[in-house]
């Protein structure tokens, strides 16, 4: 057995498929967001303007959120020490679950330490607890819901996405007395696109199956208090479990699901994931606190992403660029080659000092690899002309297609 | 099917085992730990004495990482805002990740958002690289690994723990040609005992097998640099990965793998678990950074620990108090009940104001339940003897034998 060259073998795979990753390594400026210094490709730290990040809302730099972390780390210090159940679990936990659920009008929420474990946690130890467990997965569900789903070790059926009717013909042909559960996504963040949550939940209550929504692309950005689509739609009530993020629009670090109290006590009980790592510090935790309560009573910065958003689309598309359709804040853009994709950003960071990520499989499937922005309150119209005018040069230089 | 009552029952056997956990909520209080706040059992907040910390050095309110927790903070920020190929890539965790290289003697290093984290995908992402791959796992090994390897979906041998016969039985029955990969623990944290890592090493090197070895309850507290048990033996040139945490003897949060560059480049670029999730907060990296530095530098820590739990081991064994044999800086007292484990612990926070989680299944095989205390630089004579007399009225008053 010849350890090393499988090694050698699976790395040498993904250059050849040009899809070899390069972290760029940047470092953000505090307070003049989205510049920011980057330290690849020369000597020492250049300034670059971000057009990829997911703190979506600046709520990163706010000061309200700086305020309260520099307050934790003082009053408390920096991690929390051990495990929720064994030392670590502190006043600042508590009272952040008791925001969260407020937020979606839930009984009870629960922190975990990011995104990505609250979803394989929660779903692998839910469908554990229900022998027999069929669950039904929208085809673009985020990694960590597949892999929660497969490490369930239960069936699962995967519906086409966003497609009622296929949902509807794979729940009809479940058995009736079978366990269920619907898992999808409200804003799908590679396109953009938001799923149908009434019809749903009108699905599930005919079906008698449970609900898990994964909301982080949009909790923070929609609602009238940033609750997410399922707020923005008066829908959360109707859904079982509603899950989130700290690490995006709220700005921090962190992940948590939002549910009935028995649902929540059962998940805090069971799941290896929540149970057997260390808490969250409790300084991400009061930071998330200050974001989470100013994003409820403050909708300046989702009105001002939104206008961002629409601006940059129009730009794009009056450019004949290739823009995506999208109904969200998201904006991508079709490459449709994970070699080009990679060339574009390299000289829009080389040349033009900015910065978008190259986004290749297996986030997103072969064929459709593109550049995705993210425009935001902090995202002015000079930065987006000046962005849209790099791209049509590139596209020139490359030999690439613009609409008429 | 009745969705609730399942939930109801899942929640009532735990209260009929005794083990249903109740959250202490605490509040540290920053340079004066152990002593902290109290919000249980009690309107507003009440001092105590904590007990049962993995910030097992203190580190986590060292002032170099307050301080340098508070300047990465004031310089880029709360969140990294991306994963680590999208933005989320900052110049800490690049130098983090060098740093804990160094410390290990391994060509690089990789960050997740979590121990449990690191042990979950890289050993589910190792295996599934490896077709054919068998694990070999001490049967007390951590529930991330558990999970790792139940993930990879590989076959999995399970030898008595430290049984070193038994792993060589296992590993002589197991195809010449199959690749393999012993997994194990230097610390095993709710014993104190320690792994024999060069006999073990010695197998792999016998059958071919890579050496995956988790050193969170050893990083930063034995070896001359604090790179763990593996630095202390002078072994971790033997071992293909070492696996250790940010979050406990560091003090922050977050976990992290030391290997050939190859290896780190292959987990890099295929684990879920990894790939798909928000960075660090640079504002933890920051802090690890200077707490990696320190103790790399400084015994004073390490030193002062040994003495206090070597101290505390003697007053529990005088008193007649059943101490478990640890040859570490964990000190187990055996209950051998969870709800007296969990009577002695109300007792000891509620009238004592000392704080020490019971330990209950499945943290632990039933019927060993215990007191886990975790003596560290910052617990005095006077804190000691005051726990051993409570301890001793205690095990009075519930009938429970000491020893003579």
């Amino acid at each position: 057995m010849d350890y090393a060259r499988v090694f050698d073998d699976a790395i040498r795979r993904l250059h050849a498929e040009g899809r070899y990753r390069v972290f760029i390594d940047i470092l953000r400026n505090k307070g003049a967001y989205p510049n920011a210094r980057c330290f690849a490709g020369h000597n020492g730290s250049r300034p670059i303007t971000v057009w990829c990040s997911n703190d979506y809302l600046t709520m990163g730099q706010h000061p309200k959120v700086i305020a309260a972390m520099e307050e934790a780390l003082h009053d408390v210090g920096a991690g929390s020490g051990g495990t929720r159940n064994i030392g670590g679990n502190t006043h600042y936990h508590v009272e952040l679950e008791t925001e969260l659920a407020d937020l979606h009008g839930k009984q009870a929420a629960l922190l975990f330490t990011s995104g990505y474990v609250s979803n394989e946690a929660t779903l692998s130890t839910l469908a554990k607890l229900l022998p027999g467990c069929i669950i039904f997965s929208d085809e673009l569900n985020h990694a960590s819901m597949i892999a929660g789903i497969r490490n369930a070790g239960c069936e699962k059926k995967v519906w086409r996405h966003n497609d009622l009717a296929h949902l509807e013909e794979l729940l009809k042909a479940a058995p009736a007395d079978a366990p269920k559960l619907i898992a999808f996504e409200s804003v799908y963040s590679m396109d953009g696109d938001v799923a149908p949550i009434h019809a749903i939940c009108d699905l599930a209550d005919k079906y008698n199956a449970l609900t898990y929504l994964d909301e982080v692309h949009a909790v923070g950005m929609y609602g009238a208090r940033g609750g997410g689509i399922s707020d923005r739609d008066d829908a959360a009530c109707r859904l079982t479990i509603i899950e989130g993020t700290l690490g995006k629009a709220f700005g921090v670090m962190g992940g948590y699901i939002a549910a009935d109290r028995n649902i929540v006590d059962v998940i805090r009980s069971y799941a290896p994931g929540f149970i057997f790592t260390t808490s969250l510090s409790p300084v991400l935790v009061a930071g998330a606190l200050a974001s989470v309560r100013h994003l409820k009573g403050s909708s300046v910065e989702r009105d001002s992403q939104q206008a961002a958003a629409a601006k940059l689309k129009a730009l794009f598309a009056d450019a004949g660029l290739p823009v995506m359709p999208s109904v969200t804040h998201i904006v991508p853009l079709l490459v449709g080659d994970p070699v080009k994709a990679k060339r574009i950003s390299d000289i829009l960071l080389l040349e033009y000092g900015i910065y978008v990520q190259p986004i290749n499989y297996p986030t997103v499937p072969r064929g459709t690899e593109r550049l995705r922005f993210t425009p935001g309150p902090a995202h002015d119209e000079a930065m987006m002309h000046d962005l849209t005018k790099a791209l049509v040069e590139i596209w020139d230089r490359l030999d690439m297609r613009l609409a008429a």
